[in-house]
């Protein structure tokens, strides 16, 4: 075989490996949008069929053959192919396909078992189903190895080359700053937000968020909305991008905000989908805590600013006039910015957010190491609570089981969200550095240069790039939380005049 | 390797079979509901990739030799898996893997080129993706072998041991009666049907709809109903199946009996998955015409019967009180019962429906044979629906563009829909005999019954027994189209009061 019949080769296993991950995901989409609940154990089977599949595949003969005879001179999106399946075929030579099938077993039935603990309030008839999960996880780590903790096998398979060492060296910081500035917010009158806990009828925040996707050029052509009870993004096609979004309490902000934070994801997997890139593995966002950089800086950065208020809050107005026709725009904004500890994470503002990342990656370490045990979480979540936010849950719902992560066997995927805030505001500042008037188009309601920007840098170059590769070419930057603290003590000084 | 092996390495790959089967159906079921216009190309892909691997699964030297090794000496279930195994074997290895993906390719296209020539009433445009269709099934049926003409080895795909010879000798007496029935029928005054064709609200026609499926005991936890184009029936997993209906004019008998049919498709389909047959190739309609004789039993036998709209009709009433108010169920019998020559086969009456397929069944196998050309097919269809019919299509949607099955590679489907009628009507006259009050529980709203009586006798026989032995078990009589052309007589002779 030579150089170039083993990059043809390559190629053609990625191509069927990618086919099959699109069609896995449109089954797991299926499942969270709309398949009837005795489908559950039929759909369980299909998964874990094709996931054995590219298992056997990522880790095929054919594919280790391939990359030992390609050697590394290529075009870089064909380095970077072979860079990921290097690293792909690494680790999956080292795990067995009986643990892959498990796993993907244990994930699906974690995932049922959690939608009616939580509905049931009950977390011990999830713990067996998590006890399973974790227990497989750490056996995944032992096949896998590590050089610090087992949890680091984990971590890396969501942020390719991140430890627990680095974050712990990042969060430290981040967790003491963001203390020091909820102490200081806290001790200032608080906003009222009454206002977004009216009933808002639910076809005009469609409408709304739709409108938003569109500025913010999301092509329904190549993609759909649809709502799941966790709100995600997943790619089922070369040109098919799937997000969702949930109408629950509390009732305006959150929604929408969740809308704005799939398109994100969304936005970055249409663009990662291009002619340098379509039908490969490299058609994919390079990793999660990037992939959640792009997602809460539209979210957060752009959302919730002063600047895209001033163009939407009008139009918001015009369809809420009962609910919203007495408040101001910067009451308005106040409200969506407004600073509290509170139970749920996804409704969390952009300060507490943080802690309940920390919580997450404190306790989800503390559970592969073996320090806690599952019996035991419902009352270190609580007390890890207390601790950071000064506050305890009532009920399972409102804290140990609000999250589909860890029935999903998302384990060490939490602090991808903290470290994508992170990126995010490197990102964005350098936009702002290029692009110097970003603020005045977007406060024109133009997102499509924003969008644009970072289709061109970071969207278009999919997974070519490696996380700390990407960051340095976009930034000139390494990773650090100052710009990120920075951004809030900026904000928050704005918004409470300080 | 032993007997038992034998059968267990039949019975483990039968299991990946289905998975997959499953799997694509839930590409296919995504893709005529929901899929976004631009997922086309990677859907097609993702189909292609598993219908080949379902090939090779079926070929598979180990399936070969494990149907070699296992005997005949089984239980019923077990011989009706190596059976059914034994005939896809030896037709999939006459196959070579690259024309199943090239069929399978071709009818991914052609679906799509049909969909926007119907919109255009452009027959031209989608004439190349029909001809490259006609000429892999050609390549096909040479590949599979046939007896008498290649148009066989198509019709054995949905009807097994269903020859063009025996076809023409059951729709020969069928055409003949029809035709006699026709002229009588069309002597006497019509019925006036125009009350069928007002606004009825669409969510009310939904809600109707969705409790006569709950009547006829459609589990909802077990399956779903969606809107597709053209409505059809499908199973995504062990206990997941799809219906699929449509809201078009004509305004409401339309959606409603095209509903019921589905329905029938799907109950034949949930009763085919029971302890004896789930998760194997065996939980599922024996043949097209036995699934057809099921849709269409409970679409017209019961569900255009006097007795059945005894219950309904009140309730129907009670939805629609302007549209119905005026209009006695007599008259709504005699309007949904009207007989009239038209151009939509799924539109068409009980009598006319016959002639519909028998045009199908002539066009097509002259298309194979290559009599007819693909350029001349729309000229051939007008002239024998003025021949059979009377009346001459004016644009494609209205002709030969009306439905799905060519594009999507469905040539030999058609005659099953009659011979679904011949065997609905003798499985119903064994139903009369033995429960002859049915009729009287109908009227009563009693569903149930009827449709525990079809699950005993059929559905949950599952593929364990061919049709023809199926049909002599339950009604001890072979296939003859006599019970159907005295059903019909009967039915005209009492609405007409001949």
């Amino acid at each position: 075989m030579d150089r170039k019949q083993a990059l043809d080769e390559i190629k053609r296993i990625d191509r069927e490996i990618v086919l099959l991950e699109h069609t896995a995901a449109l089954l797991e989409w299926d499942e969270e949008t709309q398949m009837p609940p005795e489908g559950l154990e039929g759909r369980a089977a299909q998964i874990s069929l094709l996931k054995g599949y590219i298992h056997d595949l990522t880790a095929s003969p054919e594919m280790g053959e391939a990359l030992e005879a390609c050697g590394e001179e290529q075009s870089v999106e064909d380095h970077a192919l072979r860079r990921i399946h290097k690293r792909e075929y690494d680790r999956a030579v080292k795990v067995p396909k009986t643990l892959v099938v498990a796993m993907s077993e244990a994930e699906s039935r974690g995932q049922n078992a959690w939608v009616s603990a939580r509905k049931d309030e009950d977390f011990a008839s999830f713990a067996p189903y998590l006890e399973k999960i974790i227990s497989l996880k750490r056996e995944y780590a032992e096949a896998v190895g590590y050089e610090g903790l087992p949890y680091d096998a984990l971590l890396d398979d969501y942020e390719p080359g991140m430890t627990s060492a680095q974050i712990d060296g990042v969060f430290a910081p981040l967790k003491a700053e963001v203390l020091k500035l909820l102490e200081r917010i806290t001790s200032c009158p608080q906003a009222d937000d009454r206002f977004l806990y009216e009933e808002y009828p639910r076809d005009l925040q469609d409408q709304f968020g739709r409108q938003v996707l569109h500025d913010m050029g999301f092509d329904f052509k190549r993609g759909q909305l649809a709502e799941a009870v966790h709100p995600f993004t997943t790619t089922v096609g070369y040109d098919d991008v799937r997000i969702t979004t949930r109408y629950t309490e509390p009732s305006v902000s959150s929604p929408l905000f969740s809308t704005i934070h799939e398109e994100g994801h969304g936005l970055y997997e249409l663009g990662a989908s291009n002619e340098r890139t379509r039908g490969t593995v490299l058609a994919d966002g390079v990793s999660m805590a990037i992939h959640e950089s792009q997602s809460r800086l539209w979210e957060n950065i752009i959302g919730r600013s002063g600047e895209f208020w001033e163009y939407y809050y009008p139009q918001l107005q015009g369809l809420f006039p009962s609910q919203l026709g007495g408040i101001t725009k910067d009451a308005f904004l106040r409200g969506i910015n407004r600073v509290e500890p509170s139970f749920i994470r996804v409704n969390a503002d952009e300060v507490t957010y943080n802690l309940h990342i920390i919580l997450r990656y404190e306790l989800e370490k503390r559970l592969v190491s073996g320090d806690l045990k599952v019996g035991d979480l419902p009352w270190a979540w609580n007390s890890l609570m207390q601790e950071l936010l000064g506050i305890t849950p009532e009920k399972p719902s409102d804290g140990v089981l609000q999250d589909v992560h860890w029935s999903a066997g998302l384990i060490g995927y939490f602090p991808t969200y903290a470290l994508g805030n992170l990126y995010g505001a490197q990102f964005y500042r350098t936009l702002l550095k290029q692009l110097p008037d970003t603020p005045q188009r977007i406060s024109e309601g133009n997102l499509h240069d924003t969008a644009a920007w970072l289709n061109t840098e970071i969207y278009r170059r999919g997974s070519i790039y490696e996380p700390a590769e990407l960051l340095k070419k976009v930034t000139g930057e390494v990773l650090d939380s100052s710009c990120f603290i920075e951004y809030l003590w900026d904000k928050y000084a704005h918004i409470y005049q300080w």
